[in-house]
């Protein structure tokens, strides 16, 4: 099983280092772990983004499967690169997996940037008014449902591990529902 | 051509009348919008969310194209839920639009709400020490080279307009595009 390694991990110092651990980790499962930054490509070109893309999309049309890193990501929620993946690979039909090292519920999350309150008819708002998601998930529901009916559920650890860029604890946990598909067991 | 409507609107105070202008530029244009709350929800419901994400994916597998309202939400980039499903119209091989009404490069969203600065070896990075895309170009490469190459290029006012969340000039050059497409001229 081929799978593509989604996340804002590309945009640590230690980028390739990371990617480096979660091939490993999938090759010591049986499956092998596809990483943006395999892609050779010339960032001083002047369509240095535009390959990027066509890297990443050649990448997971060759893939099986995707484990989204969904921990957020400069706000509430997870990096807007990675979830265009994980819509991508849905729609392609492939096995959708991810992880998210916060647990937190959104409403939660929102709550640590802004100030969340009630509002006339009861539900949760935003300082600007705009209506805060308060379904008791860690993020946007289409991608935690998503994950639920084109794969398995949102990986979360039970705690906010101490690094929460470099705990791969809970991307382990779903390369083993992964092998487990692979190899035709029931995770 | 029936047109999927995605975008945070739906998190709006007057959700529902957004909803019915955009429908209603549709019309005139010839073309079909399909909003997600059109779809009757008890949000009373203990599964409300995976009801909605169900009738969203049945109203995006109807759709021959969507367009997607991109303007930050909640942060410097797009809503996940609309970039989720923008990835899967375009893994489904639709015709992928979207707009924005916030102009400005994905550095200067990023500039002001964090410290950007320059690292070491000369690329951006915010006040985590994580890389801050640099390509000239409003929000994550992926969906805006999935616009260009999945449909057409990204809307944008040429200046923030004074109502950035009920403004649908942008929106209404991605309706003229689409019902061009749909009546066989080159838009």
């Amino acid at each position: 099983m081929k799978i593509y390694l989604a996340g804002p991990d590309v945009f640590l110092p230690d980028a390739v280092e990371i990617g480096k651990r979660k091939a490993a980790i999938c090759a010591r499962r049986g499956v092998s772990g596809f990483y943006p930054l395999d892609n050779a490509v010339d960032l001083a070109a002047s369509d240095a983004s535009l390959a990027i893309f066509k890297g990443n999309e050649a990448m997971m049309d060759a893939a099986d499967a995707i484990i989204a890193n969904l921990t957020p990501f400069r706000g509430p929620g997870a990096d807007a690169g990675t979830v265009y993946e994980l819509g991508y690979m849905a729609g392609r039909g492939k096995f959708c997996l991810a992880y998210c090292n916060d647990p937190a519920v959104y409403a939660e999350r929102v709550g640590r940037i802004d100030r969340v309150t009630k509002s006339g008819n009861g539900h949760l708002i935003d300082s600007n008014g705009l209506t805060v998601e308060d379904f008791g998930l860690p993020d946007n529901l289409m991608m935690i449902h998503a994950l639920d009916l084109h794969g398995a559920g949102l990986v979360t650890p039970r705690q906010r591990p101490a690094d929460i860029w470099r705990d791969l604890t809970s991307f382990e946990a779903c390369v083993a529902i992964a092998a487990g598909r692979a190899s035709g067991r029931t995770a």
